[in-house]
C-alpha cells in the first residue's frame, strides 16, 4: 500500500501519455452525438471516483448523470431504457462480475459503454464497446491507492477532451508534480494518525468534487485501519448526523478552496463549537492556521483536479494508523483483491 | 417520536385517500408521455425515501433514475439538460433551500417538476408544476418517521397507478394493517436495544429496495441515539468496509424475502465466522432461527412494499436505544426541524 500511494505520481504520466489516442477517439465521438444521459457504474473505490466524475460531468458538460445501482439488474432482472446513454464502467480488475452484467445489460439496451480498467483484456474490457487503459501498473495491495488517482485522472482528462478545455488539460501536466508535493505531508499524517490512535469512529465530509475525497477517505480509514470512519456530504451531514458528533470526537474536513469552502469553514466553526476533535485537509493558511494538526495539501491546484491531489494524504493517514493500530494495511481482514457479488 | 412511529398506519392510510387524485392524474400524464429519465432531489430521510424510489422506479418502470447532487446546481451554478425528464423532490417542510433550488432550475431547463410534501403552502409546492400532498399530519418530532413511510408510500402508490398494477394498488391496502402488527416488534426492539446500549459504532446492511432501510435505520441510530452507525448495500459492503467488522462488532441486516434473500443469508453467515454480534430484520423463520435476539417482521408482505414495514422496527430500535443511552430522541443535538443549507 506504501508503495502503491507513492507510484501515483508516475501512473497519472502514463495515462496522459498511453491513454490520449482513445479519450481523444471518444471526445470525438462525444461531440458529434452527445449522450442525453450517462451512467457510471462501479464498486469500491471506483465507485467513489465514479462520484468525482457524476459531479464534475454534470458541471463541465451539463449532462445528467445517473450512479447506478447494478443490483437493479443483476437481482431483479430489470432492463432500463438506455438509448441515447453513456454507460461507463470503472473498475480496476475489470472483474467484478456485477459491474461486466451491468454493462452487458445496458450494450442490449442500446447504451454506448466504455469501460475504464487497468486489464485489458478483462471481461469488463472485452463487454464494452470502448475501452480506456489506466496504465497504472499492477495493483497488489487489496486497498486501492493508485489505481483511484488513475481513475479520476481518466475522468478529468476525458472531460476536459470532450470539451476542448485548454486549461484543464494543461493543468493535467502540473498533477505529477502536485502529487509529489503532496507526498511530503508524510510527517503531518503521521502525526494525525497519532493523535487518533484510538478512535473507533470517525467522521469525513467535504463537498461538491471532494466529496468523493471524503468517501474514499472514509473508505481507506475502514480497510487500512478498522476504524468505523463514515464519509457525508458537509451538507447531509447537517441533516441529521451531526447529532452524532459529541466531545472529541474525531472529524476530517476536506476543505479545499472554491465554492465549497465557505460552507465548510461554518462546518468547522459548527464542530469546533461542539468540542470535536477536528483536522482539515486544505491549502488554505487561515483555515490551517485556526485548525492545528491538520494535514497541509499543496496550494495552486484548480479545484476541479483537487481530488485526485488531495486523495494521497488521506491515503497515508489510514497507513499510518493502520500502522498504529496494528493492522496490515496490505491484506485487510476479509477481503480479496476482486470481490465476487452478483 | 414515539408517537409520530406509532402514527404511520393512519398517515398511509390517509395517503391513500386523500393523495390519489394526485396520483392518477401523474399516472395519466406519464402514460402519455413517458419520461427518458427520473430525477429524485431530497436530503436526509427523504433522500433515503428516494433511494427506494431509485430501485422500484427502475425495476417496476423501465426507467432510468438518478439521485440529484443538489450542489452541482446551487454551489457551481451547472444547469444539466432536463428536457424530457421528471424531477421528482421529496421534503416533508418543502423548506429545504437547495431542494427547491434544484427544482426551479431543472424546471428552467425543461423538466416537469413534482413535489412530494406535506405542506401543500410551501415554497417547494410552490416551485413545483405538480404537488403530492403527503397527508401525513404535523411532524413535531426531529427525527422523521411516519413522514418517511408516507414518502415511501407516494412513490410505490404512484408507481402501481403508472403500470395499472392491480395487485400492487391492493397490496397498498394491507399496509395500515402490517404496519400495526409491525409495532408489535416493540419489546423485541426494547430488548436489542439493551443489548447494543453500550455500542458506539455498528453497521446496518442491506440490499436492492430495503438499501434504503438500511440507510434510513442508521440515519435514526445516529440522530436519536448517537450511534456510529454506517449503512452498507451489502454488495458495498464485502467491497472494503467488511474489514471494519472484528469480534462482538454489532450488524444489523435487513433481510426480507425475496431474490436479496440468497445473498444476505451469505453475509450473515461470514459475519458469523468473524463473531460479529449480529442482528437481522426478517420475517424468515429460518434466518430467525439461527440469529436469536434479531427482531421478527409480520410475514406476507410483497418484497416492493417490505420497506414501508421494515422501517418501523428499526425506527423502535432506535427509539429505545436513544432512551437507554440518555438521549432526547424528541431534540437531537445541533439539528433543527429545517436544515438551512444552500
Amino acid at each position: 500500500m506504501y508503495q502503491e500511494i507513492h507510484e501515483a505520481p508516475a501512473a497519472v504520466e502514463r495515462l496522459r501519455e498511453g491513454g490520449r489516442r482513445a479519450l481523444q477517439r471518444l471526445a470525438a465521438r462525444w461531440r458529434r452525438d452527445p449522450p442525453g444521459l450517462v451512467v457510471f457504474v462501479a464498486r469500491g473505490s471506483s465507485d467513489n471516483a465514479a462520484l468525482y466524475g457524476r459531479y464534475l460531468w454534470e458541471v463541465h458538460l451539463g449532462v445528467p448523470v445517473s450512479l447506478a445501482a447494478p443490483s437493479v439488474v443483476t437481482l431483479y432482472g430489470a432492463r432500463p431504457r438506455l438509448q441515447g446513454a453513456w454507460v461507463v464502467a470503472l473498475s480496476q480488475s475489470g472483474r467484478s462480475p456485477d459491474v461486466v452484467t451491468f454493462v452487458r445489460a445496458a450494450r442490449a439496451r442500446g447504451a454506448f459503454t466504455v469501460a475504464v480498467t487497468n486489464q485489458e483484456r478483462s471481461p469488463l474490457a472485452r463487454a464494452a464497446h470502448e475501452v480506456v487503459q489506466m496504465h497504472a501498473g499492477p495493483e497488489r495491495s487489496v486497498a486501492a491507492t493508485k489505481t483511484y488517482v488513475a481513475q479520476l485522472t481518466a475522468l478529468s482528462l476525458l472531460a476536459a477532451e470532450i470539451r476542448g478545455d485548454r486549461r484543464l488539460l494543461r493543468a493535467h501536466g502540473d498533477l505529477p508534480g502536485q502529487l509529489r508535493a503532496a507526498l511530503g505531508v508524510e510527517e503531518a499524517a503521521g502525526d494525525l494518525a497519532q493523535r487518533w490512535a484510538r478512535a473507533e469512529a470517525c467522521v469525513v465530509t467535504g463537498r461538491g468534487y471532494n466529496y468523493a475525497t471524503a468517501r474514499e477517505a472514509a473508505l481507506k480509514l475502514k480497510e487500512a485501519a478498522y476504524v468505523a470512519a463514515e464519509a457525508f456530504s458537509s451538507a447531509d451531514f447537517l441533516h441529521g448526523p451531526v447529532a452524532l458528533v459529541g466531545e472529541r470526537f474525531p472529524v476530517l474536513v476536506v476543505a479545499p478552496p472554491g465554492p465549497t469552502k465557505r460552507h465548510l469553514v461554518g462546518v468547522v466553526r459548527k464542530l469546533g463549537r461542539r468540542g470535536a476533535d477536528v483536522a482539515v485537509l486544505s491549502s488554505d493558511p487561515v483555515l490551517l492556521r485556526r485548525v492545528p494538526g491538520s494535514l497541509r495539501v499543496p496550494d495552486g491546484v484548480p479545484e476541479e483536479l483537487t481530488p485526485h491531489v488531495y486523495a494521497v494524504p488521506a491515503q497515508l493517514l489510514a497507513y499510518h494508523l493502520g500502522l498504529l493500530r496494528g493492522t496490515d494495511p496490505d491484506r485487510p481482514r476479509g477481503l480479496r483483491k476482486v470481490t465476487r457479488v452478483l
